[in-house]
């Protein structure tokens, strides 16, 4: 008898994502020749940079190689221009060049946590977190943030509450997807604060930070003094250049344990792609006026969420103040079914929205079932008429739900 | 008192590359004038295809986006033509793109065995499955091959004798890396039906395919009738196309429930890089004439380390039917002190050679001391010279030690 072999349970449990539940019935809705905004996904409609296609298309090398493990040293340069920008300085042994934060956050669990350990982190939080602890066989142990507060974090003694001698971080991401929460500094100083009083380490996502609307420097982990030894910076390309294609990011930290075993790890999955940092390294010249318009468009894409979502009654969206997704919590509805709903069941002038459910952002049960999240990555006749379907939409559940 | 975190014990733990550790050592013979031939990693002077390049050269989109978790459909569309003309067929929901051979081990191990169970595989193995076993937190179990039998499998009842409740898979390379030994049809057979007898699966690293030199076609795990539910390919563009910055490979089941998860662990990770694809699937266009100067190169390189090295006293290397490696049992030497003095106490003609001590590619302790790995992954010229060295510092190494 030939026994098929069945998978492993971890590999059977893996955290399933809530939108791509949807994406059959957004098909479904497409083949019916309804127009679907995609409002779902981070993959923004900006361009990348003139400068990675050109320092791509101009590479000379024939043979394309490995990067070193840590990184191609013309990228880990570019990287430490960058920083100095941002008053963040590290030495070219404190970066390890990796394929996107996702696998920062990976390599970085790997060497902070054990097995069974614990991680803390603010929910409602970027979703593939969850996946990751899974590997890393971690628990997860979410902070409760609300729409009413902005998402902003509680006091040092709640965060405090949850620290146990399992706890072996703080998992934080400012600008943060999925709130768009930027932490303000005395928010970062009180993370560092618990960090340093219990002995833990801060790993502090920060792939967001060109997209901060309110005019004020987003405060990095690596500018608290006295933290030095706990942090660990989490970032990406992908967002940063609009480059998610490029599959690159980097961790730095001045732990010099903690570098050193991220790079063993690094070494073992032996490089990350190499025309894609050729292509980064260059960017390092794009120009700021590219930056500012970008932020400028998404300073108006967002204002047309908020300002469209906060019109209509019991539906609270907190500003964002960074990134591009934000919050929408439509108080009475079931976001699960309305999303699915959305695709199956309305239109309005052949038109619908994608959207992800709330519920996926949490680890609480029950939490966020009443919420939405919307990634403001189109332009703004794109968003603006998002955003009237969307309006339209809330409006016709409400009346037949 | 600020309390330092320290790193996890996996994070201290996770091996260390053997060959890193000799890396020093060359950048200082180098500073003292001493020209290493660097024959200790996978890394081929062989040009990547120019429809690579041209393909990422005039690739059109200005946002370089993520690509699908499971990959770009042109991509899989290439794929599955190439593999049609190896006689492997599948449908495109039955491959999942992975950045690298190596992630697609990650993921594969995740899908298929917990935490704890046991992996059997041939030493001496690709060194960094070590490190992939204990992210995922797997026993390794070896069976032993030896240079006398040109590192071929023991016995079905040898590898049966390994199994116990808690194994999960035979994880198998051929043509093998760091041996060049390529399997049987036979051995294939005898390894499926291992896996089927006992209901477990059989993960093929096949990432060397074209690199087989006495003529006979390789044998795929997908070659094998009623394997079919137990058979995993993992594949890689590295040396197929030598593009190992690519990093891009793929996986092929025919078992639903393990495409179905590895698929969940991909699109936790997101993407793999998308210029690379575009340019790997404009390879399919590659003409036979590529591979076979290839092919004949590597042929030629692969003769001069066998024949100078058989040339010499109580030395073997069997010949490795593919790859680009070759194991070199030097006898009475201790292979990880004679590697080291090569580059800090020997020079012919100001000239020396870096190369893999082989207990790094055995489980067993005490095992593969006095051996050593080769990479002919130079011209043929560079790889005379080296042999040449090699043999000068053999003869010299043996007299004063």
């Amino acid at each position: 008898m030939n026994k098929i072999p069945s998978i492993s349970l971890r590999g059977k449990n893996v955290p399933k994502s809530a939108i791509r539940k949807l994406i059959p019935f957004a098909k479904d809705a497409e083949k019916r020749g309804i127009k679907v905004h995609k409002l779902n996904i981070g993959q923004p409609d900006v361009e990348t940079p003139q400068e990675f296609w050109d320092a791509v298309k101009t590479f000379k090398e024939k043979v394309l190689a490995y990067s070193p493990s840590e990184g191609r040293p013309e990228f880990i340069d570019a990287m430490i221009k960058y920083y100095a920008g941002h008053n963040i300085n590290f030495k070219s042994d404190e970066i390890i060049t990796i394929v996107g934060g996702i696998e920062g956050v990976l390599l970085t669990l790997f060497a902070v946590a054990n097995p069974g350990d614990e991680i803390i982190t603010p929910e409602p939080y970027y979703s593939n977190y969850v996946g990751i602890t899974a590997m890393t066989d971690l628990k997860f142990v979410p902070i409760t943030t609300t729409a009413e507060k902005g998402y902003h974090l509680p006091s040092a003694a709640e965060i405090e509450s949850k620290i146990t001698d399992k706890t072996r971080a703080i998992l934080i991401a400012s600008p943060g997807n999925p709130t768009g929460c930027v932490y303000t500094k005395e928010e970062m100083e009180m993370v560092a604060g618990i960090a340093i009083k219990h002995g833990i380490f801060v790993i502090s996502d920060e792939v967001y930070r060109e997209f901060a609307y309110n005019g004020e420097p987003v405060t990095s982990i690596m500018h608290i003094k006295g933290v030095e030894q706990h942090a660990i910076l989490i970032d990406s390309m992908s967002k940063r250049y609009s480059a998610c294609g490029a599959r690159l990011g980097c961790i730095i930290s001045h732990n010099k344990d903690f570098i050193d075993s991220v790079r063993a790890y690094a070494t073992v999955r032996l490089s990350a792609p190499t025309l894609d940092q050729i292509g980064i390294a260059a960017c390092i010249n794009t120009p700021q006026s590219y930056f500012d318009k970008v932020k400028e468009d998404y300073k108006n894409r967002r204002d047309i969420v908020v300002d469209t979502m906060n019109g209509i009654k019991d539906v609270i969206c907190p500003v964002p103040g960074g990134a591009f997704y934000a919050m929408v919590k439509i108080k009475g509805v079931d976001t699960e079914e309305f999303a699915k709903w959305l695709l199956t069941d309305f239109s309005f002038e052949s038109e619908t929205v994608l959207v992800a459910p709330g519920a996926g952002f949490y680890a609480t049960p029950g939490l966020g079932r009443d919420e939405i999240r919307i990634a403001y990555i189109m332009n703004t006749a794109v968003m603006k008429r998002s955003m009237t379907v969307l309006a339209k939409a809330i409006e016709q559940y409400r009346k037949t739900h």
